[in-house]
């Protein structure tokens, strides 16, 4: 299934898209796309409804993040080699685990604010797992069966607050817009090999990122599994799993947004984001 | 208002202390002590009740965290003078944000799970913030009036996983039963001056932690101000904010958590919390 939020900012509502590419409602439903919402339960319950039998959305509209909340927003540091050599970083001997603000979470093609005093936004496309059962001590063996689906996540960060404004990066990657997800959830059954699948990300016209998930540091199943050894991960956590190389920090010069730049990025099979870059107001 | 979760884990009810010091119960109104249920407006529903019109509880057993959940668990690092200089840390110039894994809430006297392979689990008495209202680019003049109360938090911290194992903290502060919180939500209208109270923890009864909110290296007021530069600060949302010099890696020889400690910990006028720690299963 892609399961998506279509609406205005707020008041989204829950669909999935039938086998024509067409978006059907289950706001008739008890559908939720957060927390429990998207356990393996839940989304086996959706799975059994015939799309056919839904209200057809002729207008969708806004698109939404595919997770209307989620209860922690994880990501993975420096997961692609060439992007930890642009980064000036050594490679992490095991998967680097840090956070945005669960507030920065935002529609794939709602705007970027570029926020009050940057100079420094940056943009990196990233695979996101999404999880779907609680998972502590898992092993890499059993991880996929924790993972409810896969998504497009822009991990939108400002350098001099992640690099240079304290020890931890939160601070640079949590901004209100910095985490434009979506925009849909594709169930884990509809992806045949996550480690498979092209990414890319354009500014303005111009491709900057362009890799592959098989050039991961840390694979989808170690992620898990290892995050599983510090913390329990619960459905509709969301854990963005690092970006390739490409971002504006890593060019020569460097180069950041300014308003009225645009953003686009993709992920093979998962849909695409295109965000504006603005100005706080 | 005294605020409070009673009951066993996951069927927790919200409850308030009266003047008496009884719990009564508020399970019969809509109070939800979790995100929106916790922002001003709905504290000023909850104090708008009649404690004595609500039924009284006992036997209220056990004691649940008194948020139910949190969309974010934030931490601040280093924000006494002398734990900076136990930790071997320079003190820092701004905030060092930081976050758990919302996944660790626990109630203040549950069982501190030592994790599976830990040999370095550790203490550390905080006072809380719950946020009340939403809040991006405050001043400093202005951050007491997005406040709904304090708490308790014992920051519990596994120091290898926290400072050898990946360059972010986050791994070492987010373990199952890592944060226990609570007992009392107390509304900031009743903590007189938040930075005058004492804070203390002991461990099998030997005190190690003794200290005053009055050393903190930031305050309160400018916690939430600078944490509102970086990200958008919301209804429900925690900030642990820092533990003074006492800890178990600060101590000569270093001291750890064993199956069988008990640690005990207060602020001033939020409460106590007691837990033992026991062998992962």
């Amino acid at each position: 299934m892609k399961l998506l939020n279509y609406g205005p900012k707020g008041q989204e509502k829950p669909g999935l898209l039938d086998a024509d590419g067409n978006v059907r409602d289950l706001s008739g439903t008890d559908a939720v796309l957060a927390g429990a919402g998207v356990s393996l339960d839940a989304l086996d319950k959706l799975r059994a409804l015939d799309p056919a039998s839904l209200p057809l959305v002729a207008e969708p509209g806004r698109i939404g993040s595919c997770l209307t909340d989620v209860p922690n927003f994880y990501c993975i540091g420096l997961n692609y080699v060439k992007h930890a050599e642009e980064a000036g970083m050594a490679l992490p001997t095991e998967p680097i685990i840090f956070s945005k603000a669960t507030s920065c979470l935002s529609g794939p093609n709602d705007p970027i604010v570029i926020p009050r005093g940057s100079t420094r936004s940056d943009w990196e496309v990233e695979l996101g797992i999404v999880i779907g059962k609680t998972a502590h001590n898992v092993s890499e063996a059993d991880a996929m069966d924790y993972v409810a689906g896969f998504c497009v996540v822009n991990d939108v960060s400002e350098r001099e607050w992640q690099l240079e404004r304290g020890a931890q990066w939160i601070n640079g990657k949590s901004a209100p817009t910095f985490g434009p997800t979506g925009p849909y959830l594709v169930t884990a059954d509809e992806v045949a090999d996550v480690q498979n699948l092209n990414l890319s990300l354009s500014l303005n016209g111009e491709e900057l990122q362009n890799s592959n998930t098989s050039d991961m540091v840390f694979n989808v199943v170690q992620i898990v599994s290892a995050m599983s050894q510090f913390l329990e991960l619960r459905p509709g956590d969301l854990i963005a799993t690092g970006t390739p190389s490409g971002v504006g920090m890593g060019l020569n010069p460097p180069r950041y947004l300014a308003p009225g730049d645009v953003v686009e990025l993709q992920v093979e099979g998962l849909g695409s984001q295109r965000q504006e870059a603005i100005a706080a107001s």
